[in-house]
């Protein structure tokens, strides 16, 4: 088995099946999620402690926005080095949870030798099917909730951003096919749709945020924008940006770009 | 504010009402509970990490105990330097899941610079009400589930522990008024009994494990029994024993000991 990261996350989801979408969806219809953000890899010892806590939810809901659904429930674990003002994260989590509708029900506080952590997890619902990753059909049309690159352009600047539930929610009431967040870049997360689908894809036109290049909306991750598919003939939601199609050839790929995994800063 | 970890968690509840319990209860009978353990801390960097991986499950699952409710997913995040074996450590989280009925449903990986965390949280349900740690009444039997002070006598040594599900159903069906697991120490978790409860205890005899101490059984965290009260004249559990009695005088307070909040190693 390999170590790098996809490949870990490859043996995970033949080990754990329930393991795989941006959220499972479990019994009668609750979403499950989690993220950690790390100093050093996420955010820097500088980061405005309220923005990482922030942060922390937002990428967090926005793994729910990715299913169509809407979060309720945070359990966040602050693990902090001494010194460090838990407080600080903890207001911005509190304040990122009333902005996404959603509650801090619990979590665990814990010291390290190491750089600050902030695992969060959420629970979420959906009034209908939650879209998951394996529906893109060749023809579909692919969609993005907004112009990329971004927060690669800014340096990965934390900022109190908001998980596209509106948009989610649209793009399933639409009929979309399948779903993802953008958190590791177009590139990578169009590639995770379409080999749970089993398809391929010819893009178009790519937006790209002002600041930034093709790159970056190619390959910069942060954005935190959603993708979805939907069916040719079918209206897309007001604001939504047509960057291809679906193929039947599995071999058209997104352009090759150096992606991202993690950073080591 | 405080920073001491307890000031902390004193901060939190106010701040964000559905913390306070082992687990919260949210909606229609949902747990929520989570948990991290970090190296240094809770483990050290040589312990086997499939033992790290069962430990995180088994704490977690105690606090579902500790609500007389049952585990049902889990969400682990792994936080982990380069050359973890991240796999070793999942599959001592899935044999944790098995043993404990449930089942990994996500989670995240994250490299880090700093030492190794397993951050999981979990849902669980109950068929009944989840047992609170607020409903100890003066007159009420307190019983445990076992002989305390094994862990701190062992050094803390890693092992595949069982939360103690059983017993916490078994001790909701009999009628138990407040309950909480032993993560800290017989004297730190009771005296959080006696606080959301309002009242005091009168201990009796506490039950050393082999080759404890007494102070190890007042003081020493980490061996997750639960305890839990009975209204007199109530049949207690099978197996369960018996430590004292709830008292209406809140100045009777457990033995002040060391007690544990964070060790660093």
């Amino acid at each position: 088995v390999g170590t790098g990261e996809f490949e870990v996350v490859a043996w995970l989801r033949s080990r754990f099946p329930l393991v795989g979408d941006d959220a499972a969806v479990v019994g009668d219809g609750l979403l499950l999620a989690a993220d950690a953000i790390v100093q050093g890899v996420d955010f820097s010892a500088r980061s405005d402690l309220a923005l990482v806590g922030w942060r922390a939810v937002w990428v967090n809901c926005s793994d729910i926005a990715a299913m169509g659904g809407r979060p309720e429930h945070l359990l966040v674990s602050v693990i902090a080095p001494p010194g460090v003002e838990v407080q600080a994260v903890m207001e911005g989590v509190g304040a990122a949870a009333s902005a996404h509708g959603c509650e801090v029900a619990g979590g665990d506080l814990s010291s390290t030798s190491g750089p600050l952590v902030v695992s969060v997890a959420v629970t979420g619902s959906c009034d209908g099917q939650p879209v998951l990753r394996s529906g893109a059909r060749p023809g579909d049309g692919v969609f993005v909730t907004g112009p990329l690159g971004g927060a690669a352009a800014s340096g990965y600047a934390l900022s109190r951003g908001l998980a596209r539930l509106a948009e989610g929610g649209a793009a399933r009431l639409a009929g979309a096919t399948a779903m993802i967040d953008i958190s590791d870049g177009l590139a990578a997360d169009l590639g995770h749709v379409l080999d749970a689908s089993g398809v391929g894809v010819i893009l178009d036109d790519v937006p790209v945020a002002d600041g930034a290049t093709l790159e970056d909306a190619l390959g910069g991750g942060d954005d935190y924008e959603l993708l979805f598919t939907l069916p040719s003939g079918v209206d897309a939601p007001a604001d939504s940006i047509r960057v291809g199609t679906i193929s039947d050839d599995v071999s058209r790929r997104p352009p090759a770009v150096a992606g991202w995994q993690h950073r080591f800063t």
